[in-house]
């Protein structure tokens, strides 16, 4: 089962290409589901480099800011030693909630990249989208929809595993 | 000067009052004044006892997440051992950004309580309050304006200095 997950991520793009930096958020995101965590990963890339990468680890590590679009914010932010992080794009498998909306917002990325839609919590396009909220005035590139099949597949595994472990307890 | 700020963080108050874990709030922002980073504290309280309490470090530690809140939740996160924060209520001088609301919306806080509104980058009712947003199905207690001038004074002149210290160079 983990054998066909993984072989949802394909390698076959164009370097520097934004499927290629999400298919490297995927690899994240399988890591995640390998940990039993949620699946979303995220890179963050500088100069097409990827100066940053994460995976969700909120459950395991009992922390709020497991997610990984936070602990790979922290991670460029430490790289590039600001917290203006204006010249990053930022790749992630899952619409960021509000807490991770938020933080892009704050450290003022050039452009977001996410695959799958977050109906529940997303703060990007799903309950609202904050950077079109009036007042604000940082107006990162939006792209959604970038491997989205593959980032579905990865999540509805994992909730399908959960479910049959839930089961058969 | 720093008298005069410090002056007007009074602590008459009725113990474990939303006034008295606010002026706690008020002696952490004060920490981040004298430090010369925006003023703003905040503390978090479960069982009328406080479990974790910050002051704002950002610029300080080049840090994105060096919010007040952002360090309270993560100290009392550790604190309880989840990152469920379903019985604490969180005390802090000015309304929080959507990062922070964001993430006392995920960590499920009982109550907040904000002094000062912040009409640039409130999440909690002045750019928009995410709490009442379509699909949220979380809804703390909300208290605003709690010793509101305190707070207000404090960040005042914090930016009158700022200004002050960029004309004198």
């Amino acid at each position: 089962m983990k054998q066909d997950v993984e072989n949802v991520i394909k390698s076959h793009t164009e370097p520097n290409s934004d499927e290629y930096f999400m298919q490297e958020a995927l690899k994240e995101a399988n890591l995640a589901y390998l940990e039993n965590e949620v699946p979303v990963g995220c890179v963050v890339v500088r100069n097409n480099t990827i100066i940053a990468r994460s995976h969700n680890t909120r459950d395991k590590e009992e922390d709020i800011f497991g997610h990984a679009e936070i602990k790979a914010l922290k991670e460029a932010s430490s790289q590039i030693g600001s917290w203006i992080l204006d010249d990053v794009s930022v790749y992630v498998t899952l619409e960021p909630c509000f807490m991770c909306a938020g933080a892009l917002l704050q450290a003022r990325v050039k452009k977001i990249v996410f695959a799958a839609s977050e109906p529940k919590h997303g703060a990007i396009g799903s309950i609202t989208n904050i950077f079109e909220l009036p007042n604000i005035n940082h107006h990162p590139e939006i792209i959604k929809g970038i491997n989205e099949i593959e980032a579905s597949t990865l999540l509805k595994q994992f909730f399908k595993d959960l479910r049959e472990k839930r089961k058969s307890k």
